[in-house]
């Protein structure tokens, strides 16, 4: 048998052979951690108490950017994917700052297209810009770096039997749009226009994020840009529990999506990814302070189920449960 | 005439226009931070009046690793890069983490020496490692961040007429072992050995930076990464004072490198790169603090030359000065 490559392993499989070695040669690194692996987000704790949350995410054009995204959405994107994980940590960005890998062939206004996105993102969500490096490569590649303070963290491991599921908004828009994208699938002008917004024009729930974590409501979170069945199933590994759905939290344009080309709207909204939404777990004595929250931000949260002891993800109807699987999107996996 | 390309602007024109950019677009960006642009690292003054420093640097294989060049040197070095900058702000390095890019069928085995390369080096510096993300791109991209906490910073700006120019240590070696490398120059065994372990096992001056900026003796330094010619004309522009220098600091290796080959010693220490020496200037009453300082870190600082009022770079012999052109690497620049 040939031995293994990166693609056969993928990025999951990569990472966890990481961690291992970090484990071995640097263990002080995960024990020394706010937020140790696995987690959105990397966290130091300052003098003061409060926390230095950094995450770092990597935009690379050809695998990351949807057929017909413009260069001010990819510039924009590379920003909402850090905010994002931030967010869902509880920590207020700050800063963002980037290294840019350039193909010497391109256009120098495409780059300045990117850096527009950029800054127009950073202006949405009180983000000063701090500018980073530019080299050279095949592929256009933004690494993005957001820095932002919290006074109190949301870990992925906090969820415990008894709390509520909730998350901050409905799923399947951007699944509808890959079907658009990626399968040549049809959908009327408007219906087409939001769905393919989604992928384009992502959003991170920012101001969400921080007020829910302000809350003290929230045992767990995690930014779920994984697809929701991941980000339930990494979850309730994380906090060593099971969780029971009661719904699956279908967006509107979703379920038309669906409903013209008879397609599953639940599988849509469970199987897709790149949706910048929060899922989390409350203390059910809080839910009506963390809704307040989520009002004051324009938002309400959506309950979907709760969490029991034991492993797994479910969706139960009342009488029949059955189990949700674990699939989701992973970068460097081509079976 | 065919419209402009990236290849053709190269690195800093690209890096001019984003910052005009910016100025436009998010102005607060710039002065808002405590190290703006143009400058080695990023800035955040916390609320204790420390400041957090950040500094993200892109290592990519096809470019940035010389032939010849091990796994492991290649993820020393993507923290060598960046722990520099932060050293020659002042910096103490904390943490580093990175977003790295893999081609799908690149051997697990070489993922993992390199993130041995990389923990080794955070060891050395004292530094723990969060992780980060991984993605999949045609190139190795390694794009690091280093985070640190400095008491006073040190910025390129602040050189004062009078001041004296200092080095911390000598130049040539890298420089020397591209012309080894690319060239296909000859060395003698020992020579030769220790020339390419100046580019594949690169060092970070990270304890002398720190307790240099502690003297409070330093009025303005940078990192020497883009080589020693380039790093003073930036200096000098960037605090509006020309540099006159009484000797090129040329390191006894390329010395006896130049005089096998009969080429000219002070050019290989000037117009080199990747040599991570701190090029700083240091108010006349204090040099005693600051040589202090560096014995203390079993070290001694060069002195090459002093500040004075005008613009540019020059070399004077006592009685003819001769200016010092500013060349240097540049990526994304092939004419």
């Amino acid at each position: 048998m040939a031995r293994p490559r990166a693609g056969d392993i993928g990025e999951r499989g990569l990472i966890e052979m990481i961690w291992d070695l970090v484990d071995r040669e640097l263990p002080g690194s995960k024990s020394g951690s706010a937020l140790p692996h696995p987690d959105d987000a990397s966290a130091v704790t300052l003098p003061d108490g409060r926390y230095l949350v950094l995450k770092t995410d990597m935009f690379v054009r050809r695998t990351d950017a949807p057929r017909g995204m413009r260069h001010s959405q990819m510039g924009r994107k590379s920003v909402v994917m850090c905010a994002s994980d931030l967010a869902a940590k509880g920590a207020k960005p700050h800063a963002f700052m980037h290294s840019m890998g350039i193909p010497p062939g391109y256009r120098p206004g495409r780059v300045m297209e990117l850096i527009r996105g950029v800054l127009s993102a950073c202006k949405d969500y009180g983000m000063s810009f701090l500018g980073g490096d530019l080299g050279e490569s095949k592929d256009l590649i933004v690494a993005g770096v957001a820095v932002g303070f919290a006074d109190r963290i949301v870990r992925r491991s906090g969820a415990l039997p008894g709390d509520l599921l909730a998350v901050t908004g409905p799923f399947g828009d951007t699944a509808s749009a890959f079907e658009i994208l990626l399968k040549g699938r049809s959908a009327p002008a408007p219906l087409r226009r939001r769905l393919l917004r989604s992928v384009y024009h992502p959003r991170a729930r920012v101001d969400l994020g921080v007020a829910l974590a302000g809350t003290g409501a929230v045992t767990s979170s995690m930014d779920s840009s994984d697809g929701l069945a991941f980000t339930l199933h990494e979850l309730a590994r994380s906090s060593g529990v099971r969780l029971l759905l009661s719904k699956v939290p279908v967006s509107s344009a979703a379920e038309e999506f669906a409903s013209i080309h008879q397609i599953p709207a639940e599988d849509l909204a469970l199987y897709g990814g790149e949706e910048y939404e929060i899922v989390l777990t409350i203390k059910p004595e809080a839910l009506d302070m963390a809704q307040l929250a989520a009002a004051r931000c324009g938002s309400r949260l959506l309950l979907i189920g709760r969490v029991e002891e034991g492993r797994g993800v479910a969706l139960s109807d009342g009488s029949v449960e059955r189990p949700i699987e674990a699939k989701g999107w992973e970068h460097l996996r081509h079976p």
